[in-house]
């Protein structure tokens, strides 16, 4: 039996108790980060609060390990007095919208192999994709999410206001777009690039310039050459 | 029983066929674009070779009905003498992966509603999803798809990038893409966005500005600019 405290009430702490709920090897006691003077005895705190909240919250914690759910924070944001560590699952979670655990990797950092392995032993329970990553490594992961997630939904959501500005549904692209993603299961995306721009299609691009508003211009120059200087 | 010829040999062409020949109630001839002196007859000729093409191609055909396949080119550039067409099946095809193509939206124009209805028989024997699109939806439809196709996969492939430059696999973002791609059948992706920008997280941006070559910058401090400018 692991017992693990989870300090929080966003989206991921929700997430995480749900999840820990469902487990028989875990005993788990959720708390808003508001009421933690007198905190039960635990093997683990996992806090999942704001990133600017974690110093505040883990100084006030002396659960003899530590950890944060954070890609965008290093683990010595942590001020707890004792083991500090890093429990970070690599998704985006929203409250209304079930998540499947077992698909989710579970990036997890510690300070001493046997805080890492209490931390392995809680994450291999929801997880079957655990990854050993430091916090320069996961400084790399957030950035690159920032790519692979925010800005690819940017991406959709310029295509969704070209194509609902000119009375076209825009799930008339969700076939391609699912395509795009399946994809990657096969190539690099870098493989897979397709398009004007890789295939250096000049009269496209110049007619697709004049198409767009001002505003997505500059976007679709930036990233044609990009892909062009890509390959 | 329709009669179709296609013309071409590329990856359109390729899969048009495979599936014509699934389905009894079509006959299929493919024909090479070099071989088109002594063409049988047919209720429509599919002209399925590159944009470039498509104009010195189509004025050999005197098929009632020339159609290309195109969604970056005008109607009128078929030059054909007789009746023209677009059948688009906007997809990306590559020769090695099968195609569902009852999921492959079929976007249709022609110059008279008998031919349309031909146009829309043949499309709904492959495929559930057929639309009636003229020429300028169409050029819009294309600009949107680099944006939703070309540029998306080109997040991915930065991240990809970032990631193996830095020891980490990119297979631990597969599954924050797919849950990206998936939050679409629910939101649309302007509510969906999440990430440093959309939250004004300056801390985090100028951090990840840093972690950052230099190529990467630009484009960046621009997305998120038309993050923040969108929301």
């Amino acid at each position: 039996m692991v017992s693990i405290l989870v300090i929080g009430n966003g989206n991921v702490a929700f997430h995480l108790v749900k999840q820990f709920n469902a487990i028989d090897k875990i005993e788990c006691t959720q708390i808003s980060s508001r009421k933690i003077e007198s905190l039960p005895s635990a093997d683990v705190a996992i806090i999942a609060v704001s990133d600017d909240a974690i110093a505040e919250v883990s100084s006030q914690i002396d659960t003899n390990l530590v950890v944060h759910t954070s890609g965008g924070s290093h683990l010595n944001s942590l001020k707890n007095p004792k083991n500090k560590g890093v429990f970070y699952p690599l998704q985006s979670f929203s409250k209304s919208k079930e998540v499947d655990f077992s698909e989710i990797p579970i990036c997890l950092e510690a300070e001493s192999d046997s805080d890492y392995d209490l931390l392995e032993k809680i994450a291999k329970l929801i997880s079957s994709k655990v990854y050993r990553i430091d916090s320069k490594q996961r400084e790399i992961i957030h950035v690159s999410a920032v790519f692979a997630n925010n800005f690819s939904n940017h991406m959709f959501s310029i295509a969704d206001e070209i194509c609902e500005s000119n009375q076209i549904p825009f799930n008339i692209l969700h076939p391609l777009i699912n395509e795009t993603v399946k994809k990657l299961s096969d190539l690099a995306p870098k493989e897979a690039q397709t398009g004007p721009a890789v295939r250096n299609d000049q009269e496209t691009i110049k007619k697709h310039l004049l198409l767009l508003p001002d505003k997505y211009q500059l976007i679709y120059k930036r990233l044609t050459e990009s892909i062009q200087n890509e390959h």
